[in-house]
């Protein structure tokens, strides 16, 4: 019963991943250089952000270094027009499937102990008083997150 | 360990639906009737709607009627601006406590094979097939709507 359970929430996670990808999909590259409402965020950045926020899941999971640690810089840690030289829509198309698929196959591999265990930026101490506070927790506040930006990066026209 | 997890689930769901609390009672009365972006739903539509969808989990969970059986014309089956006469944002901030704390009743007494268990949109012979069709999978999605819309929500500017 516990598989289905996690496997539900990677389920939830996968199909916010295909929801995303169809809205970078759905318009011409130049598209995505438009704000999505007057005054926010670029679209572009909007999708750079959720590759760096997905990317950062690997050491955060322990599963090793980020796959594009510069998408950090440009697309997290500093806001949207910081930087005027930043990967095209189509080269972090590809950024996104790899850290999707790499991410998919080790979820395909961990078992749940795995999914309740500290992530890496908890301590054991702070983990053993809040054991919520683990990778099980962090994969549904990402889809939750990826929501969120989804419902931004909808408001998107051409 | 089932129990655990699911209470994660339950938690993320209270932690969105706390989210949107406070954007609700961020700003003046008439700040929510402005569109969160030019063009684009009211800022009480959408609460409205959020208000509606969590309603509709009481009928759908099979845990009793629709207490706002009203807000499903005025905040989901029509776009905004259909009905001139709708409620107040305290009105909605009241309805929203109510279903939330009635909700929130609800689930914790529900047990795990509760969770896993079909809800009343799906048949038995549809639920034989694809038995990730639960309640546990609506919640899920609740919870990635409300941040959803929240993410929307968040460009409502005074």
């Amino acid at each position: 019963m516990k598989e289905q359970i996690i496997r539900q929430v990677i389920n939830a996670w996968a199909s916010q991943n295909k929801a995303v990808t169809a809205l970078v999909n759905k318009y011409d590259d130049a598209v995505y250089l438009k704000e999505v409402a007057p005054g926010r965020n670029r679209a572009i950045y909007i999708f750079g952000h959720l590759i760096a926020a997905s990317d950062n899941l690997l050491p955060l999971f322990g599963l090793g270094d980020k796959l594009f640690p510069q998408l950090a810089d440009l697309f997290s840690a500093n806001p949207d027009r910081t930087f005027a030289d930043i990967p095209s829509i189509a080269e972090l198309r590809q950024a996104w499937e790899t850290v999707n698929s790499t991410l998919t196959e080790h979820f395909n591999t961990m078992q749940p102990p795995d999914w309740l265990s500290r992530h890496t930026k908890v301590s054991e101490e702070d983990f053993a008083i809040d054991p919520l506070r683990n990778k099980l927790n962090v994969l549904i506040g990402r889809t939750v997150h990826e929501g969120y930006h989804l419902g931004q990066l909808n408001f998107l026209t051409v």
